[in-house]
């Protein structure tokens, strides 16, 4: 798959990957860093680092290397990390429950603004500073709020009748925890699946033919 | 990169899916599906689904389609699910508890045989039927119970640094959910990353980017 921009999704899936490494070694103090000394440190060839940021206009100076601090101030620019994204989480049970407490969702470009769970019984408990609400009021909540970001951490069932409804209140993008296929039904809608079953299924088969 | 049995890693990545897909069309009552019908359900192409169970010896009859129950059976001896590897947790925070709780392991290839963490409080704790307990007894668990894979949803700098002794201890393979590339130090290990950070990063380039 291509991006609109024409960038491919390899790519892109390696950028979170050079803002993180970028974060650390700021804080080592040096202020630059050769395309060699990042490539060892990443486990990538040099040549693979100067390809990948050159599609966004490349950032380093031959001689020089990349100036960290600068790098990865426009890396996260890229990412749209300094925009932050009003995000809205749908469940409260234990997984839900982990991910609104442990994310730090601000240094990754969103802000979580509300949590919903149909169970009554969580009604009004806290989680994170927010009161956990009922999934009637999502459409009062969303029209007032404007949120543009779903985390489902529902089940399949749930997650798929409920997410027309949410594309309908002006929800862009979606953290899919809920084992379905959103982009089945919703072709045109923008989801990172964090599907946990396949990904054990898959280490699974990994140590079986290690 | 390739497999040892030349497999390619985009094909692997797609079995859980399949083993999911079967799962749910089991459960409708068919006891046949044609490729074509299965490429639809799954948002494949119909020669792709042949060419990616090919690779495996391939599994359907001309006319006649797929086995429903067969494959998924197959898929799963596959993915090793058949053969569940003992497993320890690391990590009984917010998010080691939820994935605790919440993963159906059995069913895919796993069983959680052990629960560890370095804090004193925690200790003695019951989650999913298991005792809280010392890191300090990791050595002395491994030597009895043998556990081959490793869940790790502990910082960063505690992950790289218990990640050798673990596999000095046995640890073939690792589910990683700490913000650390293990196999940059260890070459030979399997893991399984759930950044989760650089997921929700991603997420926020394609919001940015639709």
């Amino acid at each position: 798959m291509n991006h609109p921009s024409g960038i491919s999704e390899l790519v892109i899936n390696r950028l979170p990957r050079y803002y993180r490494f970028l974060g650390e070694i700021m804080g080592e103090g040096n202020a630059r860093i050769s395309s060699r000394e990042l490539s060892e440190r990443m486990g990538l060839t040099a040549s693979q680092i100067r390809q990948d940021l050159n599609c966004f206009g490349g950032f380093g100076q031959q001689g020089y290397g990349y100036n960290i601090e600068q790098l990865h101030s426009e890396i996260g620019k890229i990412l749209g990390l300094d925009q932050p994204k009003k995000a809205i989480l749908i469940g409260a049970g234990n997984l839900g429950r982990a991910i609104a407490t442990h994310m730090a969702f601000e240094s990754r470009g969103f802000r979580l603004i509300g949590i919903f769970d149909k169970k009554e019984a969580l009604k009004g408990q806290i989680i994170k500073g927010l009161p956990v609400r009922s999934v009637e009021d999502l459409d009062d909540f969303c029209r007032e709020n404007l949120p543009t970001c779903a985390i489902l951490c529902i089940p399949k069932g749930e997650a798929e009748e409920l997410c027309g409804t949410l594309i309908a209140r002006g929800i862009e993008g979606f953290w899919n925890f809920s084992h379905c296929d959103l982009t089945l039904k919703y072709p045109g809608i923008v989801v990172e699946n964090v599907h946990l079953g396949d990904s054990l299924a898959k280490l699974s088969y990994n140590i079986k033919n290690k």
